[in-house]
C-alpha cells in the first residue's frame, strides 16, 4: 500500500528524508512545505512533486497520511501536535524540543497518540549497529555488561548553530544517548566530564565541543559515551557491546575494500565517509521504511515518543552533572520505552 | 538529457538492468521484450512499463535511444548488430559470442559503429576495483609489476548451464581476463591448469570447475588468476596490484561492519555477500551511467567491442593452454583496447 | 657491564623477572630469597643460581647490584627501603603499598634515594603501547585530547586474593591509572562507575568486578578507562589515544596471522593470548633492559617511585568517587613525574 | 638431554643458528667452524664457545652431537656426508646442492642415514604457516583444492650473490617448492613464467627477477606461487590454503599492533619486518627445537632429505617450463616424502 507523504521543511535534513521518500517503491511525496518559496520550490522541481508556504496545506490535507517533520527544534512540538490531531502518523526529527517540560505536556496532550510519533533517531536503523543489537538481544553474547560508543563530527558546526543547538548534550550526544537506551534499557545514572580543545567560538558560546559520558544501566550494565566535535578521519561512530560470553563491534564505514601497501605503511585504507548523509544512508531509508509500516499501522514506532522524551532526560542529567560534578540518579519514569 | 531504454531478455541479469535503469533518474525504460509473454509482462509490471514479445518493438522504435541486450548468448550478435544498425546505443552483455570469427565479422560489419557499443564487463565499474585500478594509473605503485586475481562463485551453476555456457574460461574467467587486460593493458601470452573437484556433472559436461592461469603482459607484468566454481564462504573476488613502489589490493565486500570475538575465534566477520547481484549492485548501476553517457554520445565506451573480443581471444588461448599443456602466445591484435 | 640481580619472592611474577632476566646477556641471577624454602629451591634450580629464605642475603650482599621486589604487597615498602638503603637498585612491583600515607613516608625517608626505584607497571613497555606513546610525544596526532583504555582480564582472581588486593582500583586499575598519567601527564579530576555483574565472591569480599572510569588531565585531555574481570575471548588491552590530527590505536595481540572463512563466519582469528605473562612477555624484558639501565645509574627510572605514588592516588579517589557519586578532585600533587 | 653442537659456516645464516642453539636450554654450542679466522673467532666469542679453521674438529670430535651445515651451498654435500657418516644428525641449510644428480648420488650412498638430515626448510616452522598447515591436515577446510603463496623479498641480491645463487628457482622459490609440497604432497605438473622488471644486472646474469608458477598435485589440487626479488612494503610473505569448507590464510607479521588514522589515511599499520632473520627468528627456534628431537632419535627429520631433493627437482622443471615455454611434468619420483 502506497503511503502519501507531506514533508515540512526543506532544509539538509528534509532533502535527505525526500531523497529517501523518493527510492521507497511504497511512498509517495505529495507536498513539501518550507517558510522559504524558493526552498520549497527547489525541492519540490527536484523530486516533481507540488510545494506550499502555508503549512496547513500538509497538516489539512486528507489526500496525506504521513507526516515528516523536519522544521526547527523549536516547531517540532506544535506540528507533530497538530499533525497527529490530523489524523497523520509523524516522523519527527530529533531532538523533540529542548525542553522536558515541553516534551511532557505534549505527551499528555497527545495520550495515546504518541504512538503515531516516529523520533528521528537514525541510528537505530543503521545495518552494522541494528545488527549488534538484534545478537545482542538474540543473547549471542550472554548478558550485556559494558558498552562502548564513540561518536566524533568530522567539523565543528558554526558558532551561530552551536547557539539554538541546545548544546553538545542535546544536539550531539542525544544520538548516543538513545543509542544507550536502545541497548541497555532503563538507565539510572548518568556523570560526565566535558572539555573546551577545539572552538574557542563554541567556548564562548557556552558549550563544550568535547565530552566523555557514563551511564548506568537498571541491570548494572555500564556505557562510557566519547563524543567530539572535531574528528581528522572522518565521521567516527562506533560501538562495542561485551558480555558475558563474547563482544560484537560495528566498526567505521570505508568507501571501498582497497588498502595501500608501500615504504611508509602498510595496509592503509582511505580516510572515513566524512558527511552524516553518506555515513547513514542506508539507515535514514530503513527508517523511511519503518515509519511507512507505523503509518499504516502495522508496528508500533521505535524509537517512539517516549525515546525521544527520555534521551531529552539523559541529557539534562548529562548536563547536571557536568554543573555539579556528581553523578545524578535518573528519575524511574525513564524506563525502556520501546528500547527493549 | 533523460535516455530512453529499450530491454531485450527478462531474465535474471535483464532485471539486473532494469533494477539500475529504475534508480537512475536519467534513465526511462519505454519497453522490456522477452519471448515468453509471462516473463516480459511480469518484468513490465514490475517496472511500470509496456512489453512485447516481438523484438523489432524495440529495435525499430524511434522513441528508443538505447538497447540492453541480456538475451541468451548466440543472440548477442545477430541483435546487437540490429540495434547499432538502428541507430541505438547498445549495451551487449559478455560475452558478446562463443566463437572469435563471430565476433570479428560482426566487428568488420559495424565498422566504427562498434563504438556504440559497450559491453557488460560490469567488474570494471566496481568501486574498489575501479579505485584500485584509477591509482594505479595515477602512478601510486609505480609501473604495475603482478597483478593477482581470486575470483570464486559461491556454488557451482546447474549442469544444464554448464553444456551451453561456452566453458569456465568464456563463461566465469572472461572477467577476470578482461580485470587482467583492464589493468596490464595488451596480453601477450597464457598458459593454464584446470582442475575437476567439485562437480562430478561439469567433468561430464566437458568443463573444469577450478583454475589457475598465467599471464604475461606486453609490458612484462605478470598476472594470476584463481578460479572456482564453489566457495563456501560467498562470493570471493579479491585483486592486488604490485608495482615498484607499493601495493594496492581490494577484499572482499562485508554485509556489515560488525565483528564477533568469543570463546571460540575473535573478530569473526559474516560471511561474503553470495550472490553476484548484491555483491555487484553499485557496479551494475554505474555501468548504467557510463552507459548512458556512451547514448549521449559523450564518451567512448569502455569497456568496448573490441575489449569484448579480446577477452574471449584470451579465454580461448587458455583452453588451447589447457589442451595443449603449453603456453599459448597471443596475437598482436590484443591490443589494450580501451584498457588503457 | 653485567649487573648482578637478587630476586626478592618467587611467586608467579618473581618467576617472570627471573626468566627475564635469564634471556637478557646484560644481567646475572646471583640468588633468590623466598621464605619458603621449596619454592626458594625449585626457582633456583631452574635458572641454575643460588637461594636463601633469609632476605638479608640478598640485601646485604655486596655482590648485589640490583634487586627485585616481587613479594607480597606488604613487604614491599619495607624491602624496598631497606635495599636502597644498602645501595642497590630497586625494580619494585605494583602497587608500592595500598596506603598512601604509607608511600608518603617510605618516599620521605628515602628522599632523591627514591630515584633508584623503578615501579613495576610493565604495560609502559609493552611495544604497541610504548610505540603509540612515543608517537605521541613525537606529535604526530597533535595535542591529546582522548584516550580510551580498555583493559580486561580472562577470569576473576580467586576470593581469597581479592580480599587482600585492595581492591579492583589498586589491584588492577592501577595499570591503567599509571597509563593514563603516563599520556596525560597531571590527572586532576576522576569519576568512577562499578558494577558487579560476574562473580558473587568479589560482592561479598566488598569488591566491584566491573568499572568504568573518567579521568581528566589538566591539559583538558579526558580519558575513560573499562575494566572487567572476565573477558570470554582473553586478555583484552586496548589503546587509543585521539588528538587534533589524528588517531594512534593500539589493538589486542594475536598469537599467529592466521584466519578462518567458512560458511558460518569469515576472517575469525584465534582468541587472543590469554594469560598476561604471555602478553607481555616482551614488556617484561623491555622493562628489565630499562631497570639494567637504572641499576648503572645511566637513566632515571620511569615509571619512577612518584608514579607509584600517584597511580595510588588515583586509584583513591576512583573509590572515594564509588564511594560518594561525585567527581574527585585530585591534589595538585599528583604531577606528571616520569610520565612525561 | 642436553645436545651438543657442532656449527659449520659462521656467515649471515650460521649466526642465525648460533643465535638459536643459545636460546634453547637443551642445546649447547661446543665449537664453531669457519676457514676464516676472524668470522669463527667473532662468533665463538659472541656465544661464549670454542672455534677452529679446521672443519675435522667438529667432524671428528665425538662430543659433538650433531651439526649445524650452513657453509656455502657447494659444500653442503660433502659436509653433510662427512658428519652423517660420523655418526652425527645434521641441519643442511637450503639447497642440499643445485644439482639433481648430486643430491641422488649422495642420497645413494646415506641410504637410509639420509634420515639423519633435517634441510633447513624454516617457514615449515613458521607459525602462522605451520598453524594452517596443521588445521588443513586436521580436516579443517576439508578437502585441499587450491593453494595460493606470495613471496617477495624487500630488495635483490648484490648481483655478484645472483651469479652463485643457482637462480631464482633454487635460490628463492625453493622455500615455496617446498611449502607448496607440504601442503599439496606430490606435485605432477610445473609451469612457471619469469620476468625482468627489477634489476637489470639480474637479466645481465641470466636469471629472472619475478616468477609466477603454476603446480599441480597428485591429488588435483592447484597451487600459484607469486615471486618478486624488490618489494617496497617489506618483506611480503603470505599464504592462503582453499578447500571444499574453507580457507585459512596466513598473512604478514607487523611489528606492533598500532595503527594510524589520519586526514590521509585511516587504519595505516607500520611496514612490515623487513628482513628474514626478524621475520622468521620463531621459525628458527622451533627448527632448532624439532632438529634437537631429531639428533636425540625422537622424530624422523621433516622436511627431510628427500623433500631437499624434490624441491630441487621442482626449481628444474620450473626452470625448464620457463625455457621451453610448455608445462613439465614431475617424474613420480618426487613424492610427498615427509610432506604429509
Amino acid at each position: 500500500m502506497t503511503v502519501n507523504l507531506g514533508l515540512i521543511g526543506c532544509g539538509r535534513i528534509g532533502q535527505v528524508h525526500a531523497d529517501s521518500i523518493n527510492a521507497n517503491a511504497d511512498a509517495r511525496l505529495v507536498r513539501v512545505f518550507d517558510p522559504v518559496e524558493a526552498s520549497a520550490r527547489t525541492v519540490a522541481d527536484r523530486f516533481d512533486t507540488s510545494w506550499t508556504t502555508r503549512v496547513e496545506q500538509i497538516i489539512d490535507d486528507p489526500g496525506i497520511d504521513a507526516v515528516v517533520v523536519a522544521s526547527p527544534t523549536p516547531t517540532h512540538v506544535e506540528l507533530t501536535t497538530q499533525a497527529v490531531e490530523a489524523g497523520k502518523a509523524v516522523l519527527c526529527e530529533k531532538p523533540i524540543d529542548l525542553d522536558v517540560a515541553t516534551v511532557d505536556a505534549c505527551r499528555e496532550r497527545l495520550g495515546e497518540r504518541t504512538d503515531r510519533v516516529l523520533v528521528g533517531f537514525n541510528r537505530r536503523f543503521d545495518p552494522s549497529f541494528a545488527d549488534v543489537h538484534a545478537r545482542v538481544r538474540a543473547g549471542e553474547i550472554g548478558g550485556l555488561e559494558q558498552l562502548i560508543i564513540v561518536s566524533r563530527d568530522p567539523a565543528p558546526p558554526p558558532a551561530g548553530y552551536v547557539a539554538g543547538s541546545g548544546g553538545l548534550f542535546k544536539d550531539m550526544t542525544i544520538h548516543d544517548f538513545d543509542m544507550a537506551r536502545f541497548f541497555l534499557g532503563e538507565v539510572v545514572e548518568v556523570t560526565a566530564f566535558g572539555s573546551n580543545l577545539i572552538d574557542p567560538g563554541i567556548a564562548s558560546a557556552g558549550d563544550i565541543d568535547g565530552a566523555v559520558v557514563l551511564l548506568r544501566g537498571a541491570s548494572g550494565a555500564l556505557c562510557t559515551i566519547t563524543n567530539s566535535r572535531r574528528c581528522s578521519f572522518g565521521y567516527d561512530q562506533r560501538l562495542e557491546a561485551f558480555g558475558e560470553r563474547g563482544m560484537l563491534s560495528a566498526a567505521n564505514q570505508l568507501p571501498t575494500t582497497v588498502r595501500f601497501s608501500g615504504a611508509e605503511h602498510t595496509e592503509a585504507a582511505a580516510p572515513y565517509l566524512n558527511f552524516f548523509l553518506d555515513r547513514y544512508t542506508p539507515a535514514y531509508r530503513a527508517e523511511l521504511a519503518h515509519f511507512l509500516a507505523v503509518a499504516r499501522g502495522e508496528v508500533a514506532p521505535s524509537p517512539g515518543f517516549g525515546d525521544g522524551r527520555d534521551a531529552l532526560v539523559l541529557a539534562e542529567a548529562a548536563g547536571k552533572s557536568l554543573r555539579t560534578g556528581a553523578a545524578v540518579r535518573v528519575d524511574g519514569s525513564v524506563a525502556g520505552g520501546s528500547a527493549a
